[in-house]
């Protein structure tokens, strides 16, 4: 994952068929995939936010996710401390996506060759920052040096809440679509400050709105596709409905405001699908201070994934990040 | 870790004292450990091999590890399906170390930029190679392209074993120590191709033997002080009685081959302190085909380990890999 903008040449990112290698991160994952078929311990598997496994009769959440200096922040602009938290935040912040309450974490920094103490112990400074703030306590890890950039990688496990766990999966057609928060322009810094929602997802999950959840992580016209997949639906967002950060306005780059919240990356807030709310859970949400944004709607065209824009619709461009297919100008590091 | 020969300039690896930065990589990782207090959820913390996790009535044991090209494997010699495997044993190892059980495991890769799509599903196919043969399914994973060597990062749960788990602690004076193969010479390949002592781990666990256990990752010489410190003794180790490898015949490099059984690194074996054992108990390991070499006791000498060699005994110094100090030449990759 990566923030950055609107990427011009984001046409024809279908993965290939046939018999070519596939295209683009989804397609290679996709294609790997057949390895791993779920086993008997696994509630949830592949392709949702985290990894839901049976365990001595309770279920673990269990996730990972990498940071790298150069990729996801600029170890020289950003300095260690920030990098670390987020490397704890962005796993968090897929175990909100899961509504799962997070429960421990284990680190593990590959440190480029030369590095001094001193940035070693911010990086853990960091890692405190991101456990104390998530609850989400660092009980282990690892340490390397390389001739490589700074990698910070950390697996977390989590608690499903008392309204169980909420996947990818469950978005039926005529559902809204909604996010968390205004998206766009994180580049400026929300992308390493940003708190992962496991607060809002639990307020959420208590008022049985979310039949479908993720976080936004490459963007929401790289995310979307992969919950209607997921779930075998399509959707439809709406570009005047998307609520646009005001970071956005800072960037300034002649870019409309709706396309940077489409596609640009590293929001953390969460996307869902959910059937109407009536007035009583629009006044709860309102008294937990948890604010939904409609973006759209789920339609039955399977797979299919459009923009209305306007007055026209038309297929929806995935804009966001894309490890495979992209060299990033990558982020300022705010 | 990485496997490699002893290190003439192994003297005066103290941490420093005083105001200095720490020297070591135990020295800079004890620094910042003061950040992470175990709180009440952390049944075992930092300094073993594994964490255990209080979690909803249940212990989940948790660990992460690294693998990187040029530090660990060279993938050019070994191909990207070894290393894959080998990323995944050696998380698996440290479960084995305390008595747990594989249960499932979450991946990380850090792909070097132009990768294909060929060594890609050949890393996949390592993961599948390791999580089959050590029964601990794959359930996640996380994909970046960087300008960086392969870097791969496993995370593993595990369920402690019927008879709990053994951690680092539970060495007492007079106890023996005991590993549970031959050590010295993996750089040949064993690195890449050892099978993590789960199975051993539980005969042992079953008939009571081990008071404390650990997994020899960086050479019996830097893992025994570890073991020492955190039980709070000491240790003697008998030169003499050190099971040797074939495989060190094969190095031909000059070096007498007990110091390579005691500081060559990734054995994999199992390290445990035991009291003696009964007839009984020899008979019951025989029939499990588990075998103990002896290989020195623990002394009431807090924090001194001591080397008997040749009549004299000597102060042990530490030959093992050591990430925040040596440059290692690096596996050949077998």
């Amino acid at each position: 994952m990566s923030p950055r903008g609107p990427d011009p040449d984001a046409s024809g990112r279908e993965a290939a068929g046939g018999g070519e290698p596939p295209r683009d991160e989804d397609g290679w994952i996709g294609a790997i995939a057949r390895r791993f078929p779920p086993g008997p311990r696994v509630r949830v598997g592949l392709g949702h936010d985290a990894a839901v496994v049976a365990f001595d009769g309770r279920d673990v959440v269990l996730k990972t996710d990498t940071v790298i200096d150069g990729v996801d922040f600029r170890l020289a602009a950003c300095g260690a401390r920030a990098a670390a938290r987020k490397a704890l935040a962005v796993t968090v912040s897929d175990l909100a996506a899961m509504a799962a309450l997070p429960r421990a974490c284990v680190v593990s920094a590959v440190l480029p060759r030369g590095i001094d103490f001193a940035t070693f112990d911010a990086l853990a400074a960091g890692f405190e920052d991101g456990a104390r703030e998530t609850d989400c306590e660092v009980v282990g890890g690892d340490t390397s040096v390389a001739d490589a950039p700074l990698v910070l990688t950390v697996a977390a496990i989590g608690e499903p809440g008392p309204h169980g766990v909420v996947t990818r999966a469950g978005a039926r057609p005529g559902m809204d679509l909604s996010v968390t928060g205004p998206l766009g322009g994180s580049i400026l810094g929300r992308h390493l400050t940003f708190a992962p929602r496991v607060r809002e997802a639990q307020v959420l999950a208590a008022l049985g709105v979310p039949a479908a959840m993720m976080d936004l992580s490459d963007g929401l016209s790289t995310d979307l596709p992969r919950l209607a997949a997921r779930s075998g639906v399509g959707a439809e967002v709406d570009a005047e409905a998307l609520p646009v950060h005001p970071d956005v306005a800072r960037l300034a780059d002649g870019v409309a405001p709706w396309r940077h919240a489409l596609d640009d990356g590293e929001d953390f807030e969460l996307l869902l699908a959910h059937a109407p709310l009536s007035a009583a859970t629009r006044a709860a949400l309102a008294a937990a201070d948890v604010t939904l944004h409609r973006v759209g709607r789920v339609t039955a065209a399977a797979g299919g994934v459009t923009l209305r824009e306007g007055g026209r619709t038309v297929p929806l461009r995935r804009g966001g990040f894309d490890h495979l297919r992209s060299h990033p100008a990558g982020p300022t590091g705010g």
